[in-house]
């Protein structure tokens, strides 16, 4: 049981990392970026938001590059995007929001997981999961000059923190591991997609 | 004794904690940040130069996160600014500069302290009061996208770095600690008070 | 036998250490910042890549901190282009260009090495490689608020981790140390002032 589970979130986890590496590489060739820089920062959407939590947390090194899997496929990922970019139609803005807000839920759900996995207090895990979902988001945006979309945009991260929020409180009620991570997904990648889709956004005091 | 000096320091720990936040969160409120991003800046204006220095010098997880009540002295600091930015009258320019001045002055000297009980040499330790001091108004002008203030102003990093000096020399002197502290702690809070006053600036050579 | 061999690997370091320093603090003194902005772009330049992959592979403190030759030896760098650059004539462009290939493919090399000896898998010790020799400019860029060079410029980070890689498979094949190391050195500077010459660029989708 346990096994299959592990090799079950292993799979999602790569997943998501595919998926942002795409999205990542998408964003860096509308910047003009050459096939290197292509890749730079797909690895960096992808892969950044986890190797910040997995130093904060003190599980060095992290997963990122002690598993040669997750580097290889933020890397494929890129690449693909690349050599497809000019042929394939692009998918539509929702299809997009609905597949990023998944892997947000995803990486939001295993980054709190993994930091009460290291007896990070609750408050602090909370926050682990909001920097291993949009970690990644927001080093792409500053090596692409630009002021982190996460910080100016619609409820993004505050979603991550949602499913992350729900996760934690989850395991301090001793729910079943698997609902507490159901609920936590859910939780995140619901309000995103709602939010994206009715146009919510959090108050400003000067715009 | 021992245990009086230390909630001492806690205290004013948390207090330069919650002025930086503050701060923070009233450029990121002038920026046009959303209520988010306005905390998460308060966040890393606050806590980044210590999260650094923490991973730096090998004692992880960084006490910003393994301390819940860092995260949440920074976060609320952020959202009272925020919703008393409207209401209440913005402090002046001056009593701005000389609570900042104790901030800076605060952390460069802990920053040092704590690097020294690591054994991190003479001359790091001085950077890693410096880094403390101003990493987190680095990162929060690197995520506003700006040329961090810190390089390119007046006498600021110079004062950190100089109370950082100060407590390494006088530790390595064998000083009584609370003479070293309270010597860091002036040398730095005087030197920047001082220059921010008289408009001392530090030689460029192209502008 | 192994004692001579390092001596030199600290010596070359600290020629690499010293010419990265004072590379950036040529451009931190066009970029009109302050003399302590100077130093700091110097150091960063200079012991950012190295930081980064110290952090990453788990060798904390980091070198470029634990031993106090790599800070000292960065910030005289800096200095004394401070000092130097209104009188000193400036090099020319390809004099330039081939000192910088050789400080990237000595870092390039010994950041694939170091990351070896921590037990990393081969394909992200490749990436620690081109992470060490590249690091530092991209953190110069962000702080000067520009898009990071090796993103968007010619073949720079291709050859960075080509030296890498010819690094790790020499390894990996057991070929003597010196033979292995020189081959890196050689496949990363040649590739890389080859291409500056030859005005080589990697392919980008739109420009």
């Amino acid at each position: 049981m346990k096994r299959a589970a592990d090799v079950s979130v292993r799979a999602l986890d790569l997943a998501g990392t595919a998926l942002f590496a795409a999205e990542g590489a998408s964003l860096a060739i509308a910047a003009g970026l050459d096939v290197l820089g292509v890749l730079v920062i797909a690895f960096s959407t992808a892969l950044v938001g986890g190797l910040v939590r997995d130093v904060l947390i003190g599980s060095v090194p992290p997963r990122a590059i002690a598993d040669w899997k997750y580097p290889v496929t933020a890397f494929t990922a890129g690449a693909l995007t690349f050599v497809s970019y000019a042929y394939l139609p692009h998918p539509s803005h929702m299809v997009v929001v609905v597949l990023d807000a998944a892997g947000l839920a995803l990486f939001a759900v295993a980054g709190a997981d993994k930091a009460l996995d290291y007896r990070i207090p609750a408050f602090s895990a909370i926050l682990m999961g909001g920097i291993t979902a949009v970690g990644g988001g927001v080093m792409r945006d500053v090596l692409l000059n630009q002021v982190p979309n996460v910080l100016k945009s619609d409820i993004y991260a505050t979603a991550a923190l949602l499913g992350a929020a729900v996760t934690v409180a989850g395991r301090r009620a001793n729910f079943a591991p698997f609902a507490v991570t159901a609920a936590g997904f859910l939780a995140c990648f619901v309000l995103r997609v709602v939010a994206a889709w009715q146009h919510w956004n959090l108050p400003a005091l000067t715009r």
